[in-house]
């Protein structure tokens, strides 16, 4: 059995992205039952100068989808970061979502050796695919989860690890 | 190029482990220099049912350990969790990747399909390796490396993005 480039990048994104749905629509459902003010938990962060949990929201998708195209060689689509609502920030997980589910498989298996090249803080970073993958492109994603999941934590919301981690 | 379940995996917990060495030292560097008690940050939490920043460094060190354990047919030492000080934090975590850096490469490559069964909370999962790898193992990782970190943050500690990504 060989390990395929698709698998290690493409559906531990697209699981991922549906955990983050789970854990906001729970977050909102705790607003609802608590009578706090869901823009209140939209807006909240960890530190006044970390994104707050709507952009922790937008960053995962970012990371997911241009993970996804640069191991890919494809262009993602760009997602504005205007959404002011749950139903808006549910809507851009699902689209994101939609778009890796639509990544063809031929194009990323086999790519690991591809350069990527981005820049990050002005520097000019090169990459095969497969590191920019395992160093860059999934740790950054599980961050931006795992810090929408501590965002709802610290505010209150009950939650527990398999909800971030999924069912088996 | 082939894939190596070794590379997606091993050398992913020791380069997190050492971002994580690095972002306990800029805590405790902090701290120091803000004449902040060390020891409240040491205990610090996100949530009151959340682990303090102490467990998150204990939970990333088993999480690594005990991955790669499941995914190589291999017995992890076990570190018990008595650590009091940030010396005795960055000990263990010193010993997580010692223990990783003398995993034998061979016994980790071609397990992919390995059967691994893991019982939480009171039921018992089956999995191949790679689906352990890529839906518990990495995932949770990630999440008490990045909880750390955001209990840092959440402290007041000037860290950015790139003091848990690392250097490229």
């Amino acid at each position: 059995m060989a390990l395929s480039f698709y698998d290690i990048s493409v559906p531990v994104f697209v699981r991922g992205l549906g955990q983050l749905s789970h854990v906001l629509d729970k977050g909102l459902a705790h607003a609802q039952a608590s009578g706090t003010d869901p823009a209140a938990l939209f807006n909240a962060r960890l530190a006044p100068d970390m994104f707050t949990l709507a952009g922790q929201v937008q960053s995962a998708s970012d990371a997911s989808k241009l993970g996804t195209a640069r191991i890919a060689g494809i262009t993602a689509p760009s997602f504005p970061d205007t959404e002011t609502t749950y139903a808006e920030l549910q809507a851009r997980v699902a689209k994101t979502i939609e778009f890796l589910n639509g990544v063809d498989r031929a194009g990323v298996d086999g790519a690991e050796a591809r350069e990527v090249v981005m820049k990050v803080r002005g520097n000019e970073l090169k990459f095969t695919a497969e590191r920019y993958l395992l160093q860059f492109a999934l740790p950054n994603f599980f961050f931006h989860v795992t810090t929408a999941y501590d965002v709802l934590r610290h505010s209150g919301v009950p939650l527990s690890k398999l909800d971030y981690l999924g069912r088996f």
